[in-house]
């Protein structure tokens, strides 16, 4: 297949628009990019894809979610963080997670999502090994964080339960093209330190990641100081996970220090603004992050803190937030967020050598937007109507690994009416 | 025409989202509301539009704009206010505006916000006569604040001819259906007293609005502060404009005596947090003002500070802006946002007799969302959803006094690829 698109955002190299190039894709990559006459003729063969009011970027990388959690959109809503949880999430969450709850909600996120341009997410729920499954048929992209968590649950009946499913659940997609996995330890204080310890040596024994909700709230810091003396970012350090492999989600509340530490030990941070806002959770600081050069990607966070999926519009959130919080208009300026939104949220779940940018070599997954829409015109500045605008609600194309799986309001690789009647099952069985 | 929705969501009264009922249309005003075989009982040779997946609410009121500047979004990215009107956006007016660009850009608005669920906007812009014939043959509703600048520009040599020409407008449009007229002295700072006080005077004698930027930087209080040893509050109090005419955007640099006098006055505000947020420009205390019993409507701003006219958007970055900023979940609930979107709005126009409700004998301004796209479902609590989730993209249909100005991606009252070529031609002629 040749796609020849309008305008060619390529992420890397970075800030750059073109225009008149097409791409070539072979077995789900990127086989050549190049002037429209050359790459067609080096493939006479292929299907010629002409979009000619589009821009064709890469598909966005949502570095954070819970994807089942679409079923539990709206509820709990106007509560904090631990109200949030403890009143509304956990309760329902014991009541009624089970497989197929997490097959359907897994489902209708991933029809979300393809539909406003994500074509990978990080997934960080129970019953992972159905929400890999719901993905890899959808042929979306998916890091599974299996959960490890100490206390019985619908799916486990405690650590070691989620550790032998978790290491299952790797082992079966060891060679997955579509589906990574990780360990998913729910955060510092949900876990304890003797289990935490246990991560840290597995993780590194099998080479993997470890995706972990940190100092996602002051009060969550203030406890560690309570009970363990330090941060929980210390406490982690101790226990031998601070580095490389972890990846640190929300991280609101960091001391200048702290994050010097984080960027030495190599440690990723994902940003979640909307969730972090509503839940009055604190401000990630973003930029001084960057500025130590600690990679950073963007999450959703699951619909029931968000409500949506759309990671163009966290991604103009996290640029005006950032602003707003320093007085400063010149910070995470429109360019550095669609990268964020694509190649650093790749780099966040390492997965930079696949995808997130589109290079030759590097899987195809891409996303085309019509940027001949009303709301899209003039198109003086491409990078900022893509991150200022909606740009979510004018993606018409979306590929994974070359597979088309979302065009137009219609959705290939998936049963969307199905999808939606099984939705508007747990809507009502849940309300 | 009958209209029988899944769900209607009449904001009067407040918080209510009801099943089974149809709106009856006649002469563009709603005619009546009840149970669908009744409605359909009473209007027998009325067209039946079933919308038997959608939510029907009220047109939203997009009550601060500069429609025109559509045709600049994207240019100063990155700028504070002052650096950004003063480098970018003053210096291109000096050299572009003149009534085609306004057509061109007036009619390149309308066709975003109507495609948005827009209804009615607020426009405050050079060539106004120009924009209300736009929006009046598009079928669109629009508040043109005729400009009242000093300085001469493209459009006038000054605050007299500026003055002349509101006047004639308004004088035009005194019975129109669709436009109403109010004096748009830019700001205090551009205006000065003595021409000041003449608004006040012709104001009260034509029982007009007065629509200006107020406080729009803690910069701008400091200027008043020096010049005239107290704010633009106080020098707008004494020049006789701070009463219940006054329609104040922005206010983000408030104290606690002003907002009370504000209250007193019967000032109504307009909250424009995009573009606060953007230009780094401060932060309404909304809730503050609420509180003080005063009308808030939101705003877009223009396009060249936004990048985009989506009120539903506005409406979720109002909401996460007020609970971050106090740390409190609570503030700004999903209802009242709805609420803030169109019978705020309305009231903020003073409007809110003819438009912003769906109750009978007012306006048909109506739209009509997709609550069955994956991004809406389960509908556990459709007002979050409509405000947190990016609901502007799932409006499916846009009525103005009874009229469809946009149905699933058409706009009937608009030559779209006319206002499409033309949005093309500015973006050449412009970078």
């Amino acid at each position: 297949m040749v796609l020849s698109p309008r305008y060619l955002l390529p992420v890397a190299p970075a800030n750059r628009v073109l225009e008149g190039v097409s791409v070539a894709l072979r077995d789900g990559r990127v086989a050549s990019l190049g002037p429209h006459d050359e790459v067609v003729a080096n493939h006479p063969r292929a299907d010629r894809v002409t979009l000619d009011r589009h821009l064709l970027m890469p598909g966005l990388v949502n570095a954070h979610g819970h994807l089942a959690m679409t079923l539990l959109r709206g509820l709990g809503e106007a509560q904090a963080l631990e109200a949030w949880l403890a009143e509304t999430i956990w309760p329902m969450e014991a009541r009624w997670i089970d497989a197929e709850f997490v097959r359907d909600g897994t489902r209708l996120a991933v029809a979300e999502m393809v539909a406003c341009g994500t074509t990978t997410a990080a997934d960080m729920y129970y019953f992972p090994e159905t929400a890999a499954l719901v993905c890899r048929e959808a042929g979306f992209r998916l890091q599974a964080a299996f959960p490890l968590i100490s206390q019985p649950n619908p799916y486990s009946t405690g650590f070691d339960d989620c550790l032998t499913k978790g290491l299952a659940l790797r082992d079966r997609f060891r060679d997955d093209d579509l589906v990574t996995t990780c360990f998913g330890p729910h955060s510092a204080y949900a876990v304890g330190d003797e289990h935490l310890r246990k991560v840290a040596t597995l993780a590194d024994e099998v080479d993997a990641d470890v995706h972990i909700h940190l100092h996602e709230t002051q009060a969550e810091v203030d406890d560690a100081l309570r009970t363990h003396g330090g941060t929980w970012i210390k406490v982690l350090d101790v226990l031998g996970l601070l580095n490389e492999k972890l990846q640190a989600v929300h991280m609101t509340a960091l001391t200048d220090a702290e994050i010097e530490l984080v960027a030495e030990r190599g440690v990723r941070v994902i940003h979640c603004p909307h969730s972090n806002m509503k839940l009055t959770s604190g401000v990630c600081p973003v930029t001084k992050l960057l500025d130590a050069g600690v990679t950073v990607g963007l999450g959703t966070d699951g619909a029931a803190s968000n409500n949506g999926l759309d990671l163009f519009a966290e991604a103009r959130l996290a640029s005006l937030l950032a602003k707003a919080t320093a007085a400063d208009p010149s910070l995470l300026p429109a360019a550095d967020m669609v990268e964020m939104a694509t190649l650093g949220g790749a780099r966040a779940l390492g997965l930079a050598h696949r995808i997130g940018s589109i290079e030759v070599g590097k899987c195809a997954d891409l996303v085309a937007v019509d940027v001949d829409h009303p709301s899209m015109q003039p198109l003086h500045d491409p990078h900022a109507q893509l991150v200022h605008a909606a740009a979510g609600a004018r993606v018409t194309h979306t590929f994974v690994n070359g597979r088309c799986v979302y065009e137009n309001g219609t959705w290939p690789t998936l049963d969307i009416d199905e999808t939606r009647a099984r939705a508007a099952h747990w809507g009502s069985r849940l309300s």
